[in-house]
């Protein structure tokens, strides 16, 4: 199935810049991401609820927000783009 | 159906800076901001039509990226949420 993970974390402190890092590096360890906080995943159930794990325990549930969209199996034709394909380096800067 | 709007716009110039006003004032005006780049909209096919005319005319497709997805009428339980619920102030500062 795909799961779209969405993410929105406060960078307005170091430790905010290092969350978002984290967050970023363990949704890039298994999906595809598609725009600076939108991260794509063909994954199954048992490894949905290891990413929701590991988030969990990165994010401040008092200033940083994440998403999970179910778009099921048949998740092809449920996705437009129009615009830029970026390839992104997550080590890059932070542009948003 | 439920439409989930997620855009990145290049925010480096103050043309950036303009057109990321414009695509948040028109997603405003059709869904609910839920995270900074990112609007669930309840609409159906020809707004979405009306909202897709409007964003393409908006973003510079060499820098900017919109993406659809498509959660379809049964979109309550293919949505979890974990972390702050932010209101959005839509004129506030571009906090990312």
């Amino acid at each position: 199935m795909m799961v779209l993970i969405t993410y929105d974390v406060n960078t307005e402190t170091p430790e905010g810049r290092r969350r978002l890092r984290q967050v970023a590096k363990v949704c890039e360890n298994y999906g595809q991401r598609v725009q600076h906080s939108v991260f794509e995943c063909v994954i199954d159930t048992m490894l949905l609820k290891k990413i929701q794990h590991q988030l969990a325990k990165i994010i401040d549930k008092e200033n940083d927000s994440i998403r999970y969209y179910y778009l099921g199996d048949n998740y092809k034709y449920k996705v437009e783009h129009i615009g830029v394909n970026h390839s992104f380096d997550i080590e890059g800067p932070l542009l948003f």
